[in-house]
């Protein structure tokens, strides 16, 4: 089969492509869906993306750990937020959380409703998740969170990462995937110091959270696909 | 005053960005801006951009050239299309032309609704457009036509240029801008050879129009800045 990857720099654009047969890889390095990887590798039973901070409150009696973040920060009363140190092995295992992000869980619900499958793409399992598009027969839509709809270059970098390694594997390739691994070539040798040409410095900087990416830019740590199993991030038995 | 500048990748973003006090500069290299701005260079009193190809009609009989295009094609029965050598002097002086292309037209009326000022940005005018630029005190939004709302290399390599060139009359770059330099910067020594890694690369050649790409990525052979003026792109008196 002749396989396609494109690129979709930000959820705004998700209409423009037709996913119904392909695997969306969802793509918030900064720091969602690194923090879901992270999660589900260290035994979370599940990972329940919400939109809304209220809609995170509906599953308050039930037992799960709540998780919300608004604009990089812990909702307060909230269990926790989305970094990544949140979701150690002794915190989530056996867990189920219910997680709201500012961009990660709206790109994720916008590609949940379209596409074949939904999977969670970082550099903290960059190679198993190559590994396992390059083993189905499916056309790959990279989709990546930005903010607030706008590009952003983490999320990009780890798209051209993504078809860096495949660019052997499949034919056809959209001009902003080539922009994206062009990107990611420029960056890979240092991926901490390029994100500090980003617009976002700033702003992480304000929110203190320089352990968080220097965590999350770390590649190949877990061993640990999730995917959408209806509502819910588990992990994709492969 | 500390000055902003911001890159639109496609005209489907085109709402997220506050432009009524910006400058936003159209660009659609292949081909329309380019012609654009080779036909106002070439002396053409006027050239109205209009979103069908039926709006073109209207005008037939008031003594105006007609340019349609569609798909990259010359639609029958039109004077030309999109190609910059009809924009020639003997051609083009002192006449108007009404123009409808693919992208093109659709982004400058986006841009048209909203924005301070719309002018028209190109290869050809690149040094001219950079030099206006930093002397006014306005924010600037590169707008990239793109091909059907979807990412292209070549408008965003036009975007880069300019970034490189303003980086040191600028305060602010947003992500999709260090984005553009970047690619700019990968791609300068070359454009038409990195242009053959775009996924538009075989429509280009199906489309026969090698001639135009080459003349599209001359460097700074126009003086001139075309500006919509209500309807109407003119010379920018400057």
């Amino acid at each position: 089969m002749s396989k396609k990857i494109e690129v979709c720099l930000t959820p705004a654009l998700i209409d423009l492509y037709n996913i119904e047969q392909s695997i969306v890889v969802v793509i918030d390095i900064l720091r969602a869906t690194s923090s879901i990887t992270y999660g589900i590798d260290n035994g979370a039973e599940a990972i329940i993306p919400v939109s809304d901070v209220k809609d995170c409150l509906n599953f308050a009696d039930k037992g799960y750990l709540l998780a919300a973040e608004r604009n990089g920060e812990v909702v307060p009363g909230y269990d926790f937020g989305n970094s990544p140190f949140s979701y150690t092995q002794e915190k989530v295992m056996g867990q189920t959380i219910v997680l709201t992000t500012t961009n990660g869980t709206k790109a994720l619900h916008l590609a949940n409703k379209r596409a074949d499958q939904v999977i969670i793409g970082s550099f903290l399992n960059l190679d198993v998740l190559c590994e396992y598009l390059k083993n189905q027969n499916k056309d790959v839509l990279l989709l990546c969170a930005g903010w607030k709809d706008q590009f952003n270059l983490e999320d990009t970098l780890f798209a051209g990462a993504v078809v860096n390694k495949l660019r052997q594997s499949f034919s056809y390739f959209d001009d902003s995937s080539v922009a994206a691994e062009d990107l990611y070539l420029l960056a890979k040798d240092d991926l901490r110091a390029y994100l500090r040409k980003s617009s976002h410095s700033n702003r992480l900087a304000e929110l203190n959270i320089e352990d968080d990416v220097v965590f999350c830019l770390q590649l190949n740590v877990c061993k640990t696909i999730p995917v959408l199993d209806g509502e819910r991030l588990v992990a994709l038995k492969n």
